[in-house]
């Protein structure tokens, strides 16, 4: 099984920025801590600031990966075309967020993403990405 | 450790409310079902359609248990009361959907309980309880 | 033919509310008024003021009574468990209102239960309830 | 007692426009319908698509009828000239709509007639007019 | 000089409706209070309860009179094609309220037509229609 | 009969102030041109930009005119305490606008003060408080 | 083929009303336009100020014409009756407004009949109507 | 003379829930520091965290009590049914918070409560149920 | 102790205006009832229409009082300046209004006033103020 | 004459996805469709799903094309800077939309490209773009 | 050249108000601060906590002063009487804010005054107001 | 010291691109009317229509500037990508707009980037980024 874990814009600063909201972990030592909990799986990693190239990575991954988890960063809250890139493509998309999305300012409660997403997590940190692996491994082994 | 699970409103009626969002089986069944993923925690499980005793049930659940995971059902959109006690009580708290609550009805999009909650998950049926669950142990073994 | 008439929170003060607004009669009163119109119907009348115990009722009804009526007083306005509820359930749900919801405060034109009513009747007093049991009793023999 | 039925733009069409909100009896059957329910009541009907039209009728209908039950098409959403000419004229008005206007799209949960009417009764289909004039039936003879 | 008062829909019922509001004077007895007032200005008089008669009015007129006296009824609040008409037309165009809408049901406070008037007047009783023309007639003379 | 003529903030600009919207005439020009239209009648003229001086004056012109025009300035939108001393006090209070509020920038759309006043009169320039005036002496006549 | 072009309120001043905005040419004129683009194909014309009217038309029309050009003018902003006799129909209806309604006021960029209409052109003069009906003989010879 | 004092959601967790906002006491110290201020007036208290049975509780307070002081946790913000109640029955309620809730979390500026009050104390901690009671005693005594 | 009692535009009407809501009393007997109920405490009162002079005493006061207790009148709901100076001074501020505010025109439910006030009493008339002094004489013995 | 159609974040996806809404043609294909309609007219296309590079290639084409046809994907729908680019260009720019975006979901029936846009085109599928192109030529032969 | 700095209520409190938000400097401290920059400008300073009186000094400005700066404090967010004023009179005027505005309460973000100034400088504390009138001066010497 | 100007979407247009609103001069030309008027400060200038580039830069920038200015164009109104970058970025960034953004199109009164800014400048033309880096130089000599 085959999974891709895309990051949005500003989380290549994880662990630099604002670590109380989002920990003193790098972006790699987070890649590490995920990848540390699946033998099994393959997992590659993508980071980007720019929607675009987001864009084009989900739609190379339609036919590539069984599943994918996405943490938009700020685009969550305004990429439509995220949202209409997510709808067309095939495999299911797990919506994660480090922090509790809900518990921050007012204009982080709209998600754009969540409507197309297979599931969301959020406020788990690092260990956040683990889980929605998790759930694409147990719907892809169980079906949905 | 010890981990209450808390189904609100129609949760009872799982498996014979709308199957094609909820699923087939019964909370009985489902409640089966998580208990499967967990040899070493002790599970219980509360439902009731009663918000006070939902609220009851969190207060005295304050000095027993490690940690809560609720589907306040649809109390999630209105009960502020829920809001105040789940910020009020010691242990972190897990807020699950069965159900991609963002792909429906646009009065299932606001929660009150999200903003006091330690996480949350939806869109991932039972399964979502599980990883709820597993959320709870992990930051029970590692800290915040 | 089964009907149960289920009263929401306040209703039990009927006659001595606002009798302006909601008659003189009491609930015992109108409840005998109604079942005078119906002689071959079996009709069970509830009253709570407690939304867990309506919603309880709701689902033990499911399987008893081929059709409901029900007044949810003030619950009509916020009270989304309520509309799970009569989602989920399988006899047909008519909601009645003894005022003209309409033409009083703001708050009052929201209903959430309305969208999954089967029909909705207000303005008419306790001869509401008297056509909501009617509209059930033609639909059960004509069907829908 | 003389009774007028007034049907709003399109419900000429009923019958023809979209069967499954509206139901497969054209507006004559649906008339000959209501008609079959009340013997010693007089009947009239008349439609228009034109809202002018519908205000001269009202005006009319002021000193003829003892009562007047109305469905005012889309008219219920924007027309607030036919909001004053029920508060002007002298008998009371019943609102009527054959579909559950709470449960179709957003612009039609406003009815700008609603705070005027006697009453209001959605849902039930050509079966909701017999009610209507029931209930106009019933006040006659009882007073309000 | 030559001026046209157009009244729109409802208020041929003036005397009868609401007469704490409106006053107890039919729409003829307006009209002939208001010719009272002037001697040398030639005025006519138009009613309708349908838009479309009061848009061909204002058309047919555009080249006949030097100015234009509108109380638009209740389509004051939604009748954006007496903005567009009233805006095409040559002669100036005064609006004109019997009662202070501002102090009524809030939907009475939005006026699509007044953007597009020479002038407003409002809650004066048929006076205003008194003052708007001459305020037409004082411009007709000293110009803008 | 005895008028006071009240002028809100920046009207003592008049001439200078946006020529185009407001005219050339200064405010003392403007009191000139509408003391002419009044043989009889007592014109008392009070200008400031201070609310809490028109607020004084207003109250102690409570037993000392029959009747009081205002135009609020830019106070209109915003002023409730105009609201509160108008609705307090014992003359009646003709609400004057030299521009045509609603053809203007959205802000100046609501008024505070309309809801109070016994009538308004927009976009008619300084002729509009010869005809507010007009109104008052009118209703003194005439009783309301 | 046979096509009905339709043309809303105040368009029969075509020529007349802002030609900065509409343009020169008369209704005629630009229905001779038209029609000197489609040799075989047969287009009938109507206008009308009443939206009564337009709803006759419309339901008239169901059987007679392969498709349908409307240009609601104002009405496209509140008249619901339309967006319900436009979906009532069998001929797929064409939207076409003369200017670019979403660079003028905000309320114009609000239409009731786009979301019932099989497709919409703004903002193209009377070619628009040109193209418009060159997609319905289009997608009568290629199907939909 | 008798008084109810009644507490809503959560109250029961008081000293040990957000002590920086409510305090350090529990309800029972609380109860006992207000009874410490009254010799000559009884004063019974009552707790729930279940809206149904405050509301029971307030119908059979109606005929008991002489006053009621109401605190009603985060049911303040959405709990219609409770406006209901406190409309119908007959004994003056003063609404108290212990917060200023003003200033803190948006959705806490809502009561629905505070509209059926006869008065509302917030932001003095257990102090405003003291200065609550003394207001029904003062206004038992003067009359209202 | 020293309190200051300060009463914003329009209060200096109390006893004339609208005695229906503010009472019959003038402000100077409210004033010499309030006194009544306190022997050793220094109170002084001060009244004024403008907002601008309410700053200044507010500023004058900081060092002189131990408590302030105001009663904004309209300017509640708009005067952010209001806010800033309650906020920028140090004695403690009591907000009362002798009306509900609740319970009248929508855009009294609004105070800029409450989130820096310490506390807040409405609805009781001119006791609010005497309850107001005490919650300031409480607090400063007892300590916050 | 040289026209260039752009293509937005997801039109490479064409035929892929969603078919029953966007048609199962591929990118490729509906480019060659709109090809064959224009013998004379020269036309290159242009697809990226990044905001930036349309932006760059709009600037670019300012200069080099007589007309540009735009389909912005979800960009239509928060992307000022386009909004910006296509305002700053000299030639004009035609919006094209496959779907009727006003019958889709709520967030589609804004767009921010459309007040600066020559004029727009929606739920004409890929013929659409035909038509677009042909008023770029109708209005550079005939003037605007 | 000769610049006239206004400060609007409360920045007279400066130094002694919140210190973390304003600084710790005195309004006098901030004058001489700024004065020290500027050699060959005459500056002179005004503060006020009276709308009125500011509104006058702007008048009276109008002729006297090359360009002005203020600091409107919270009038900035209502005083629309403040928004005609700078409007009307002829030299230019620099808006300053001592704090972020866009980081503090939503209230603080609407500013009245912004729309017709020349320019807006926030955040940067009593250097603010130094950028300001160098801004004055540069364009004074180089035009607009 | 070293100081990095950003200029985001379309602004690489400038002189070409609504001189009447954004001036003469190119982008170059503005650069290096910025240079001028600094000796002492490096100044690096960055232009891009790409918002990941901006990104990438703000990213590399953090530790190599001591003070960023940014003219993020139209991002400025939804891009809280970029709002999430300068929170999470090491040098205190100042906004700049050319235009004064208050007194154009509703959509640019919102700023995304306002909240998380140093301070913000606009309405100055090209002199605003001089001010700007005056600005970070000043503070870094005097500290914040």
């Amino acid at each position: 099984m085959r999974i891709l874990v895309i990051n949005g814009p500003n989380l290549n600063l994880l662990g630099r920025r604002e670590p109380d909201v989002y920990g003193h972990a790098s972006l790699e030592e987070v890649n590490a801590f995920i990848r540390g909990y699946f033998k099994k799986t393959e997992i590659d990693f993508f980071q980007s600031n720019h929607e675009g190239a987001i864009l084009d990575k989900l739609h190379a991954a339609s036919e590539v990966y069984d599943g994918i988890v996405i943490n938009p960063g700020a685009l969550t809250h305004y990429a439509y075309a995220l949202h209409d890139a997510i709808k067309a493509i095939r495999p299911p998309v797990m919506e994660v967020h480090l922090s509790n999305i809900h518990a921050r300012e007012s204009f982080r409660t709209q998600s754009v993403v969540a409507p197309v997403a297979r599931g969301t997590i959020s406020g788990l940190g690092p260990y956040g990405y683990v889980l929605a692996i998790r759930a694409l491994v147990h719907f892809a082994k169980k079906g949905n």
